[in-house]
């Protein structure tokens, strides 16, 4: 019955490991109900949860709830919708109306918001049961998912590894079989690095596409929500749920997010991808380089045209770490004066950065960030696609705050060893991240593709093209 | 042949102060060659520029050779642009091609650029025929059109008061028959203020709908550019031609202009409509609410559902001037370095304050913004329009650089007299200036009508409704 037959005795059903479009079809079809669905995966919940730490808070009773509900609407002859009986698990940034949402703060340990946030809302309107919440850094700060809450969340292909962040509880979540979808969300990579480190995918999705209806700078937008899955098409699947036009959200796409929802196959003879060379100077591990030349072949059988090409990333460091440090002022500002001891090193030292900064040094951050916004619109009129990784490294020591240093390159802060991700971030292009294969130790790479604004349908196409060709969304972790 | 004929004798067939789109017409089928229109045109700039300084540089030969090469395709049957043959004015801050282009500055008195900005180059490529440069106060800063080269540009209602601005000499084209169309600008409402001065029609769009693909902020849509003209069907057709996508530009809308040739007619009954109060403290000036009360009641002859309601206002001003001083600081800061003596010092103490701002006042009036912004959309789901005066106070004496008092209402700088029109583009809702009466003196008052975000259609349509209802269009100065 499931293509994704795991390793798994867990999973001799495909149950949880398989893809959510074909799982919320057996529903449909009531081969299993959302009950079995939901208890399936609360078992592996209960099984592996406790080797990895992804989800942190478990909601295993309102589940049940909506579960059954879901399942009686579904007895009664009602319509189902999409994620219909589909178990999600959302971040612990989102707000969860009556499940704890901690921010990864210890200063909001036993917060129980009253409302949910959009990606919830929306989730749970077009059918998705949620099991719980996903780890994430503090505050989602850094690519590394630990905080003073509930500790590391550890990488199923290697639990001595980080799993990537600040959506690693997700990415964990999927790569395990623990929930058939869940949100991210990613400032510089937040959606794309645990994908790439879990063998998942992400989807950094176009400014406005999943609306932020109540961000304090409605034009800002560097942060953004999205979907994770196990494949392309489930994430298409849950983009297609959480887009949509929001009057609140000044940057909102008004186009039909049930567009998400349509075959993703294409034809891609004479399609031009770019494909990278060093970035402007980031030196790549040579074993992810090695890796990622394996998915570049992929193109070209395929059909795609594949050139040697970079836009100009100059000035972007400065840029990106200006407006980072920027919002980090904002939105951390009054809650340090008030809780500075509950508080990270790192994110004090990102607030202070920002608070230091001149209007001019801000002014020339968004200049800079217009005219690279500029150039890779005009590269990508070029070139259809650009093709990069994820991170310059493999998944590091899960007891590591961040990496400052390995195979003799030097990180000089948090966010310097993931600088592809948020070298794409400063522009604001859709960027997916999908499984590349494996290096010698056998731990997970991510291929980076962006694609032209607004156009994730398009990326979401090449993306299952890759999965299609390359398999690896199966290689599941052996726990 | 003219709906619309003046009382000047000069204009006995309606070509000078007639509607742009019957002119249109007229030379499509060919009652009218493009060469008659810009003599009559030229002989217009001739005898009445004199007395009113609005075109300030004469493009007559360019011009000639336009209309000829538009006179020869039209006999050759080539297919005719929607602007084909009409003349046009650029404010002098769009850069014209072999054509001075001065900003309004000594800086830049003998300019002359080798390219064209966007609203020049698509009026030309519509069919327009340049035929100058329309005066503007330095650097457009300010709503009085005067400056150290040109000196001031004078209301052909009276020659002893302001025309407005900053596309004063635009407005003053249009009103005295000099142009059939002309395009402005507008930050605080230099696209309004000079229309409701000078008795014409300007139009401050959407953000993105006229793009600007070389703002150095791309995602900063308080400066934009926009059509006016003497009707709001001629301001459509501008707008068709100024309208459209922009690769270079963030914020460019998609759609497809020319839905801006679309008739404008539609019913009314049960329209919502909102009345302005005393916008939350601002003293209006009785004699410009008395005759705005006419427009009231047109809308309800019309059938609209007229209320007094208001958005939520607070902290707008802090907001804008905060905003509009940073930008100066952007804008003005290198060359006051290099120009200081030859700059006004209006902008040099708004640059000054630029330079003071820190990051965190930046970024409380961009979040002001956000939030005005989402009050703005809300209420504009409740009503379809907000009506409200364009001005405060009518025309005043074109010797003071700006109005610091009025009939006892105290101003503190040279943007507070028009704070109405800085009001709406705080957030950036599309807002026309449409003629709405005249003062016991004889004055022009200006009826500000803003709509929904990228709704510039059922403004227009708004406003053409009253201006049926109303004929205020045809009372032309008697110059």
């Amino acid at each position: 019955m499931w293509s994704g037959v795991a390793a798994m005795a867990a999973d001799s059903e495909g149950i949880l490991l398989g893809r959510a479009t074909e799982l919320a079809e057996s529903i449909r079809r009531k081969k299993i109900s959302a009950r079995e669905v939901l208890e399936a995966h609360l078992r592996q919940i209960e099984r592996v949860n406790p080797k990895v730490n992804a989800i942190v808070t478990l909601a295993a009773e309102q589940a049940r709830k909506a579960a059954a509900a879901a399942d009686e609407a579904q007895a009664r002859g009602e319509a189902l919708k999409p994620l219909h009986g589909l178990p999600v698990a959302h971040k612990d940034l989102e707000r969860t109306r009556g499940i704890r949402t901690t921010y990864g703060s210890p200063i909001y340990k036993d917060l129980v918001p009253e409302v949910n946030d959009l990606v919830v809302e929306r989730a749970q309107r077009m059918g998705a049961i949620t099991v719980g919440k996903t780890n994430t850094p503090e505050f989602g700060a850094g690519a590394q998912t630990f905080n003073a809450v509930f500790g590391a969340t550890r990488n199923p292909y290697d639990l001595t590894k980080t799993c990537g962040g600040s959506s690693g509880g997700a990415a964990v979540a999927l790569a395990t079989g623990m929930v058939a979808l869940a949100d991210g969300s990613d400032l510089g990579g937040s959606l794309r690095i645990p994908a790439a480190f879990c063998n998942v995918v992400g989807l950094r999705p176009s400014p406005g596409r999943v609306p932020a209806p109540e961000a304090a700078m409605g034009w800002n937008f560097l942060p953004t929500a999205g979907p994770m899955g196990r494949t392309v098409g489930d994430v298409a699947l849950l983009l297609s749920a959480q887009a949509g036009a929001e009057a609140r959200a000044p940057l909102s796409i008004e186009e039909d997010p049930a567009k998400f929802r349509q075959p993703l196959g294409r034809k891609w003879r004479g399609v031009k991808v770019a494909w990278y060379r060093d970035l402007g100077g980031l030196k790549v591990d040579g074993e992810i380089r090695r890796v990622l030349e394996g998915q570049r072949r992929k193109l070209e059988e395929l059909g795609c045209v594949v050139e040697e090409a970079e836009p100009d990333f100059t000035g972007t460091d400065l840029a990106f770490k200006t407006l980072r440090a920027w919002g980090t002022a904002q939105t951390q500002g009054d809650r340090a004066r008030q809780h500075r001891a509950l508080m990270k090193e790192t994110i004090l030292e990102e607030l202070a950065a920002g608070e230091r900064l001149t209007q001019a040094e801000v002014a020339r951050a968004m200049e800079t960030q217009t005219k690279l916004w500029r150039g890779m619109q005009q590269f990508l009129d070029r070139y259809e696609y650009f093709a990069l990784p994820v991170t310059m490294v493999p998944p590091f020591d899960v007891n590591l705050p961040y990496l400052s240093e390995y195979n003799g390159m030097k990180f000089r802060n948090y966010i310097d060893w993931f600088a592809p991700t948020w070298y794409i971030s400063l522009v604001g292009n859709p960027a997916l991240s999908v499984p590349a294969g494996f290096t010698a130790q056998g731990l997970p790479v991510g291929l980076q593709l962006v694609g032209r604004m607004r156009q994730e349908f398009g990326l979401l196409q090449l993306g299952q093209a890759l999965e299609e060709a390359t398999g690896y969304w199966r290689k599941h972790p052996g726990l």
